[in-house]
């Protein structure tokens, strides 16, 4: 019955857009052991909870920062709305407002009619980074925060947090790092970029490990600065032993924390370096097969996400979806788009090219 | 490495007041088969998302509203969340409240904080009910909706729903019922009570599979009576295929859907019915053992959980916990709590109680 349903999901080695992926078999192991904990008692799981406070470490350590206080979220809106919250709950003004770049996953959208936060709008320059001077001038005195993304939904780019930081400071308002995606990539690629903790500005990030980090469903992380954000998200519990809740959500996988732990303990910075080596050698074979196809990309790919100018986006992601295949398209520029997870390898490249030009010869 | 961590956790066999328990076994086996999937993307994992369908459908007609819309949640706490929000949402006043029993769990306190909606607390009566004279009189002009609990997490007292629901009605407010626990219990006990849609005034439910449905955890479920309520929770979703999302969380697993799917297709409503009918066999074994210790309940149990009466209550539990036994305290009466989940069995209560013997001798 079960095996019914399941069929009619599109296989990952079809799907060139989404962010997720089939997780590292390491991964399932850890997920399945640790399938009945839930982190929502940690007192009754202090394994699993004191694991949680080691991956936590462990991320921390990644973006410059081991001290950083944090858990593992549901996934990146849990963690965007738990910054966003956060900084209202600390900066008590009357009608708070945040500013996000154009470019913000929409799960800000979702945060601030959750939380009743103003999301304002900064634009983009000519390549897709938000404009600091526009983010300046959108602030105010009901300012508690603003966001910068270290790896965009739409095209992978990566806002220029150094500025951000420095803005934050002086204006002094908390900045928020969305790299739900990137936080996985960036430390992984030879940029020469300061985009997490080293830099003074940042109060918070958003790293997905079920997304790059090839951890299982549902993992999300949110990191804080110090403990005085978690502080401010802080619910009494009575009925457990523990006394205070900061997460979103009660009862809690543990899933995910022993995933992320796995992957991360047997793979280490080495073994993801080589994972994001590989998605970039693939991300590139894209660019030149959809070259010969006649496709420019909208930017140079900065990282395993790739949009090719298109005024026929939708039309062909429609067909695409038709045949089975999966891409997205985006509106501004009008896009193709394409994530080039570990799952996306030379041959299913090899093999979406000919499905396009079937396509391109009916659009 | 891992199982260092796993061997902290205290085994369920000695957690006494948890809601969470050992899936079912076949629980365990259809969560694996979906580990790769997303539900945050309903158009490529579009079986998974036809199996949400079909589960919500199902845990509909358990609460005499097959046509119910709602979906699987991260648990009772998103539930609860999602409910006031799409109360406040549609109604759209200044300052919106909300009426909750003083018994309500904590995750509405932490849902008032998050979405800046006053949180007011009725009275109980003598039964710990809820006093519906008290939430009438708390009910104003920026009431958006009124609450009752079907299975109160401190006792599994039944507010008078029905009552609520002629209420709501009365003064046109929702009322969101919370059987969050009991919505997998009360069908299966023999009383005549009414405490789900068939009562016209309840316009959203919150019933957890992760609970005592036996699946796996993450399975929460919100249901509302129509599509109006999702349709206040939904946000635009570029990138998607589909067009709008009304979870709270984004990237979201299958893996709930499918395990409760799984265990509700194989228990049927008569296994469910077998599996409480044990729980109230072992948990009126509990008050019988207990009773020979000198405690005595503070209400006769109505379902699977108990509490007895217990001025050192907290000094017991810490010692308990010391020992590696784990219940619960409650302030309000004094008392010791207890969840007699499937875990729980006849042996298990028998090795409490002469744990509990020497703890007696000690405090």
């Amino acid at each position: 019955m079960l095996e019914e349903f399941k069929s009619k999901d599109i296989p990952y080695s079809r799907v060139l857009s989404s962010m997720c992926t089939i997780p590292h078999p390491i991964a399932v192991k850890a997920h399945v052991e640790f399938i009945n904990a839930n982190l929502g008692d940690p007192a009754v799981f202090r394994g699993s909870a004191e694991l949680e406070k080691e991956v936590v470490r462990m991320i921390g350590e990644l973006l410059h920062h081991p001290n950083a206080k944090g858990y593992i979220a549901s996934g990146g809106t849990e963690a965007n709305i738990q910054a966003i919250r956060a900084f209202r709950n600390l900066k008590r003004v009357k009608k708070p407002n945040v500013v996000v770049p154009e470019s913000a996953h929409f799960s800000f959208d979702k945060a601030g009619e959750i939380l009743r936060v103003e999301i304002r709008k900064a634009k983009l320059d000519g390549e897709f980074r938000v404009d600091v001077g526009d983010v300046e001038r959108l602030i105010d005195d009901n300012t508690v925060g603003i966001v910068g993304i270290a790896g965009t939904t739409a095209l992978g780019q990566i806002d220029p947090i150094e500025e951000l930081s420095e803005l934050a400071l002086e204006r002094d308002v908390f900045l928020h790092v969305d790299s739900a995606f990137g936080g996985f990539v960036i430390p992984f690629l030879d940029l020469n970029v300061k985009f997490d903790f080293e830099l003074e500005g940042v109060s918070s990030m958003t790293i997905d490990p079920h997304k790059m980090g090839l951890a299982t469903i549902p993992a999300g992380c949110i990191l804080f600065r110090d403990e005085s954000f978690l502080k401010a998200l802080a619910v009494k519990t009575p009925y457990l032993i523990t006394e205070k809740q900061y997460s979103l959500t009660g009862t809690r996988p543990a899933t995910g924390v022993a995933s992320t732990y796995a992957v991360m303990k047997y793979l280490g910075f080495e073994g993801f370096r080589k994972v994001v080596r590989r998605c970039m050698e693939v991300t590139r074979y894209l660019v030149e097969r959809m070259g010969e196809l006649g496709f420019e990309p909208v930017i140079e790919p900065i990282m395993n996400i790739v949009c090719f100018k298109c005024e026929k986006a939708f039309e062909i992601r429609n067909e695409l979806y038709k045949r089975g295949w999966v891409v997205s398209a985006i509106r501004n520029p009008r896009a193709l788009r394409f994530v080039v997870m570990p799952h996306v390898d030379f041959e299913v490249i090899d093999k979406f090219v000919e499905e396009m030009k079937n396509v391109l010869r009916k659009v």
